[in-house]
C-alpha cells in the first residue's frame, strides 16, 4: 500500500508511535496524497505493515477520527473527510544568531534606573518568600482580585503614612504590576478621543512611548532646574498630565509650591486629572523626603509609586493611588488586561513593610546611594576640574550633567559606547530636540564607589581624546 | 504669634514633629492664613513656642524651603512664597462597608475555569520555587527581558513536543502573564482602523470584553456541537479570528479538520493572522490531546497557552508562539505594558517542566477530572433521568448540559443565586443573545465527587420546585 510507504516511525521518540503515525497521515490528508473519500486500511492491517501494536494503530485512527481528519470511528470502514487540502506555505525562520540580547560588557556603565542589588539582603527575602507562599490561603492559590491582597494595601498605607506624611485609605491603593502598567492602563482610563496629555520635556523615553502607543497627543511643556514650567501650561483640551514632580525624570528638579498650587488649580479648571510618577523620592539625600503632589490634592492626582528602585526591578510591583470615581474602571480594566498580580511576592512584601524591614534598608541604601553621589561629584571636580554643574536635587540614583558650551547628541553616545562607555545624551529623553544637548544623564546607583571613579577618569579621557572638554 | 496656634503636635505619633510643623504651615499657606511674602518667625523662635528643638524647626523649614513654600533657607529671614492659594476641595470617600468582595458561599458552585487546588502539591512547588529564586544569578533580580527566560522557553517547547508533538522553536515562544494579557496586547498589535474580528458566539465572556475593550469590531459566528460554523466565515474586512479549536468555551466542540482547514485557506486568502486559544486541551478524558491549529500552520496562527488551569491561577503565567514577523512588535509592546513576568515563578517552572512533574501532575489531574465528570454524567442521569444531553468533546474542566424545550435565562441565574447554586447559563457567553437559551454550563473540576452529587441534587430540587424539568 503506496500510502504506508512514507510513514517513517522514530522508534526512540519523545512522540508516542500512535502520534507518529497520525501526524503523517494527517499530513498526507492535507497535501492531498491521500484523498477525499479514500478507504484507509483497517487497524489490522495498518499495525501489520508499520510493525506497531494494534492499540497503537487504533490509538491513531482515534485521533484522525476526533480531529474529523476520518470520518468513522476506527472499528469500522474508515474514510478520509473532504475539504482537507491546504497548501504548505513557507516559513519565515528565526536568523541563525541566537545570542539576543547581547549582554555588553561596558568598561563604564552609567545607564539610569538600576539599584544597586549587591547590597539587597537577597537570604532574607527568600525567607519571607517562602514563608509567605507557605502560609498563603488554598484560595489565594486561585484568584486574588484586581486590586492586589488587602494586607499589602494596608501596610502600603501605613508606610506611606510614616515616611510621606500621607494618609491614605488603603482601599484608594491598587497593588499593579509596575509603574509602566499603571501609566499603560491609565492612558486607556483617561483619555478620550482627542484629548491632549501633558508631559514635562525632557522626560522619561519609555514613559512617553507607552503613552504614544496609545494614540496620545503630546503636549511637551519645558522643564528648567525647578521642573515643569507651568508658566508654559495651557489646559485648553487636555485630558490628563504626567509628571514627576518630586524629582524630574532626568533633570532633577524638584517642583515649587507656587508651580504645583498653578498646576493644581488649571487641573481643577480643566478637569484633568494628573498623574503623578513618585518613581525615586525615597533617595533624597539633604533632608526629608519630597511630600507629594498628590498631598496638595488627593481628588485631582493619581500617584504611581513602585517597588523597582527601592527593592529590586524584578520584583515587578508597584502601586497606585486612585480617586474613588475611577476605581471601578480600573478594577474592570485589570481584570481585561492582566487580571492580577501573583500573590507570593505580594504577601512577601507586605511582611517586608509590617517588620519595618523596608524601611531599614531604605535609611541603609540613602547612605549608600548618598555616598556614592558625593564621590561622584568629587570624581568630577577631580577629573574636569570646573566647566561643569550639576543640575537638581541631591537625590536618585542618577545625575544630570551640564557642560556649558558643549553638545552631547546621538553621534556622542554612539562613540561612547564604542569607547566601552555607556551614557545617555539629555537630548535623548527631548520631545523637542536640542534643548538640553550640554547636558548628559549618569546613572550611579548601580555602581560602587571605585567604579563610579574609574567610570568618571574613562569618560573624561574619552572627553579629551574627542576634543569635547 | 497667632499662626503659630494652629499648630498642634502630636508626640507620639509616627510623623516626626518636623513633619507636622512642616504641614500645618503648608497648609496654612495654601488657604491663605500665612500670606505672600510674610516672614516667619526665625527657628529659635518657632522652637521655643513649640517646645521642639531648634533642630526640629530647622528640617520643618528646610523642608517647606526645599519644596518652594518658602523662599529662603532657613537661617536667614524666611518669607512665604506667593502663588500657594489653592481651595480645598470636598474628597470622594469610599462607601463604609469594607467587605470588598463578599465571599460568597455557594451551597453548590459551578462556576467555570476554576481548577482543583487541593491536588495540587503546593509544599513541592515552594521547595521549587524557593530553590528556582536561590539559585537566581544577580542579573536577574534586574531586568530579564520582555521574552521571559530562555530556560523557560526551552522547557515550553520540549513540552510541548513530547505531550502534543508541536515542533516550535524556543526563540518563537514568549512568556506573558496568563491568556488574559497576550489577547490583551496581541489585540493592540493586531488590528488596525476598522479592521474585523472574528469571534466564536458563544464564547468566554471576559476574553470578548478584552477585545471589546480596545474598540474592535466584533464579528459573531455562530457555534455549533463542533465548534464554529466556518460556512458562515466571510474574510472581508478581517483583522483578525479569536477561537478555541481544541475545545471551544463554553460547548465543547473539537473543530473537525476539514472547517480547521477552511479556516485557514480564508487567513490565508485574506491575509489575518488566527488567534488559538488552546485554555484546557491538556485535560482529555477519551484519547490523546487535540492537536493544536498552529501544528497545520504556524504562520498563520497565532498559539496561545496558559498554565491557569493546569497549575494554579495565582502563577500568573503562560505563553505565546508568535509568527517571526510578529515578534520585535510584541517585545516592545510587552516592555511598554508592564515590562516582563517576575523571574522567579518562571525559573521554578522551567524546574517543574525538566523534571517532568507537569507531565506527572497533568497525568493524574486528567484521572482526578476525568472521574469527576463520570460523577457529574451519573448524577445527572440519576436526578434528571432522560431529559438533557451533555454537548461537546469529553474534555476539560466544565460541561455544556441541554435540557431541550427548557430556557436558562439571567433571571434563572440569580434565582438559583438566590437558592445557592452559582450556574451560568450558556445564553450569558451568548453575543447574539436567545441562540443557546436551552443549555446551562456547570463547571465540576474544583468539585469532589460528593460535592458534585449533592450539587447536582440541589440543582435538580431547584429546578422541580420552579418547574423547569
Amino acid at each position: 500500500m503506496k500510502y504506508m510507504l512514507g510513514i517513517k516511525l522514530e522508534r526512540n521518540s519523545q512522540l508516542s508511535l500512535a502520534r507518529q503515525i497520525y501526524q503523517a497521515m494527517r499530513e498526507q490528508m492535507m497535501r492531498g496524497q491521500l484523498e477525499p473519500g479514500e478507504v484507509l486500511p483497517s487497524t489490522r492491517e495498518l499495525a501489520k505493515q508499520l510493525a506497531v501494536s494494534r492499540n497503537t494503530a487504533y490509538e491513531a485512527y482515534d485521533m484522525l477520527f476526533a480531529e474529523g481528519f476520518t470520518l468513522s470511528r476506527p472499528g469500522s470502514s474508515t474514510r478520509v473527510a473532504s475539504g482537507l487540502r491546504l497548501e504548505k506555505t513557507s516559513t519565515t525562520k528565526q536568523p541563525v544568531d541566537m545570542s539576543g540580547a547581547k549582554s555588553a560588557c561596558w568598561k563604564a556603565d552609567f545607564r539610569t534606573g538600576r539599584p544597586e542589588l549587591r547590597c539587597f539582603p537577597q537570604q532574607l527575602w527568600l525567607q519571607l518568600l517562602h514563608r509567605a507562599a507557605h502560609d498563603m490561603p488554598l484560595k489565594q492559590w486561585s484568584y486574588s482580585g484586581p486590586e492586589g491582597l488587602p494586607i499589602l494595601r494596608e501596610e502600603i498605607a501605613a508606610w506611606l503614612f510614616r515616611s510621606k506624611g500621607l494618609e491614605v485609605d488603603p482601599r484608594d491603593i491598587f497593588i499593579t504590576a509596575g509603574a509602566t502598567q499603571a501609566l499603560h492602563l491609565l492612558a486607556d482610563i483617561l483619555f478620550q478621543e482627542g484629548k491632549k496629555i501633558i508631559v514635562e520635556d525632557p522626560c522619561h523615553l519609555g514613559m512617553l512611548r507607552v503613552l504614544q502607543g496609545k494614540g496620545l497627543v503630546i503636549i511637551p511643556v519645558p522643564v528648567d532646574q525647578h521642573g515643569l514650567k507651568s508658566e508654559f501650561l495651557d489646559g485648553e483640551g487636555v485630558g490628563a498630565a504626567y509628571i514627576t514632580p518630586s524629582h524630574q525624570f532626568p533633570l532633577g528638579g524638584i517642583l515649587p509650591a507656587s508651580r504645583r498650587a498653578a498646576l493644581l488649580r488649571l487641573s481643577r479648571e480643566y478637569n484633568f486629572y494628573i498623574i503623578e510618577d513618585d518613581y525615586d523620592s525615597e533617595f533624597r539625600y539633604e533632608g526629608a523626603p519630597v511630600a507629594p503632589l498628590y498631598s496638595m490634592d488627593s481628588q485631582q492626582v493619581i500617584y504611581v509609586g513602585t517597588f523597582s528602585k527601592i527593592l529590586f526591578p524584578a520584583l515587578r510591583i508597584g502601586y497606585l493611588i486612585l480617586p474613588y470615581k475611577m476605581q471601578e474602571q480600573w478594577r474592570y480594566l485589570r481584570t481585561h488586561a492582566d487580571v492580577q498580580n501573583p500573590p507570593f511576592e505580594q504577601a512577601a512584601l507586605a511582611e517586608y513593610l509590617r517588620s519595618r524591614k523596608l524601611d531599614r534598608h531604605i535609611r541603609k541604601m540613602r547612605k549608600i546611594y548618598g555616598d556614592r553621589r558625593r564621590v561622584l561629584l568629587s570624581s568630577l571636580e577631580e577629573c574636569f576640574s570646573k566647566g561643569w554643574r550639576a543640575w537638581g536635587d541631591a537625590a536618585g540614583l542618577h545625575l544630570a550633567l551640564e557642560f556649558p558650551g558643549r553638545s552631547f547628541d546621538r553621534d556622542f553616545a554612539a562613540r561612547a559606547r564604542e569607547y566601552g562607555i555607556c551614557i545617555t545624551p539629555a537630548d535623548y529623553h527631548s520631545i523637542s530636540k536640542g534643548m538640553h544637548l550640554d547636558k548628559i544623564i549618569l546613572g550611579y546607583g548601580h555602581l560602587d564607589n571605585d567604579e563610579i571613579r574609574a567610570g568618571i577618569r574613562l569618560l573624561h579621557d574619552f572627553m579629551e581624546e574627542h576634543h569635547l572638554t
